[in-house]
């Protein structure tokens, strides 16, 4: 087995052979003043777009850092169109949410306030950082676009008909989601809608319920934390209409 | 829609209507200091074999705290018999672990050590704290069973052959967990096994293949923490083979 280097970082400059990148300032301090990389030293990166790279350090300052891209690591690769809409919480379910969304391969994340919803400011900036932080520790190939926070009923009333809103219903209402999951098309359009703790004001449930995307789904008889339930959800969705068939061992080995 | 008291409690004492109930230290300063809870105001209170009550304060000080139980609002139940074994992993991760395994529903939780498992000291009581706290707060109506870490071969070498072992193998050679969990009883006797964040060893692997009650799992390309692991794989089975035909609304009302 070929062995690679184990930091990994994204950037958004263009990615290829030959090509010298320079990373940001923050980058920068994390490669030499916190791993204490040196000239020479390789990293693996990655922008989203032309794939994931071996690169060389060739010049290292505290604020600056310079690569020299080295050969390709793995082709771009086309990524389920898969989004979470959820509802914010506080700060720490909120890091948990952006988090395992993107290790799970969300390719966006938008937040949604809803009439119950306690927590109306969201630092974007933040949830981008924590975003980008675990598509390099996950090995993602691409990293989730983080939207502004967005009202429920302007969402939906600019929503694509043709990406079907897996709707959780903790009022249960909705069908068993893996049996609702099983009748619709493989490798489509997705979304997962999660609610506030507080759940989904009367008005909201009959908005959704006469929207013809919409597919209200249940997760059994137990009650979940918001960002439990978004997690189990977008499993659910991958597994049965996602990419679950594919396996690791991305690497060319 | 009968108004239900918001504080909810796990006590081991025998629960029964008309009973007395004395709370633990914890729980009476809990009760009185932080959420200040006075005679005659209302908790739920749960022991995972009697069912859950509605009781109220008869006697309160900082220190103690006398309930008197009025009626019962919930009967117990049977629940999946659905284990989870993972290795452990560091503080917060750890913490997310058995919170999530309890609130999907785990009835038992098994700190594993294996070969490449780097934290082998396990506080079992404060993880029995944050499954108490989980259980409270997701309304579980039974506390999952925390047991102290072992060895994976003395795990394998006590084994129930009835207990199917869902082996999360993240290197590839499981099948689609869905498809190997829809071909398993239903309502049977489960429990998943998650690795450390290094893998297993060669020799774990060897050693898990030849067991007649192991099924090798996979879940799609990306890799996933070990806390985002269990509560996917651990979600899977709960939707497939356990009691998501169940829908909430537990209360009689």
């Amino acid at each position: 087995m070929k062995h690679y280097p184990k930091i990994r970082l994204f950037t958004t400059a263009p990615l290829q052979e030959s090509a010298q990148v320079e990373l940001s300032k923050e980058q920068a301090h994390y490669l030499v003043n916190v791993m204490r990389r040196r000239e020479n030293d390789e990293i693996l990166i990655f922008n989203g777009t032309d794939g994931e790279f071996r690169a060389n350090i060739i010049s290292a300052s505290k604020k600056n850092c310079t690569l020299n891209i080295l050969e390709q690591t793995r082709k771009q690769q086309a990524q389920p169109d898969i989004w979470l809409c959820f509802a914010p919480v506080k700060n720490a379910p909120i890091t948990n949410i952006i988090q395992k969304a993107t290790e799970l391969g969300a390719s966006l994340l938008q937040p949604v306030i809803t009439k119950h919803t306690v927590v109306t400011r969201v630092n974007t900036e933040r949830l981008v950082a924590n975003a980008v932080e675990a598509a390099e520790q996950s090995m993602r190939i691409t990293v989730p676009v983080i939207n502004e926070p967005m009202q429920l009923e302007k969402l939906l009333s600019n929503w694509d008909m043709e990406r079907k809103l897996i709707f959780c219903d903790e009022s249960g209402g909705g069908e068993h989601i893996i049996h609702a999951l099983s009748r619709l098309e493989k490798h489509a359009k997705y979304a997962v809608l999660i609610g506030p703790e507080g759940g989904f004001a009367e008005s909201e449930f009959a908005l959704l319920r006469n929207k013809p995307y919409v597919v209200p789904v249940g997760m059994g008889p137990r009650i979940f934390r918001a960002d439990t339930a978004a997690l189990v959800a977008l499993a659910s969705v991958f597994s049965i209409v996602g990419d679950w068939d594919e396996k690791p061992g991305f690497r060319p080995e």
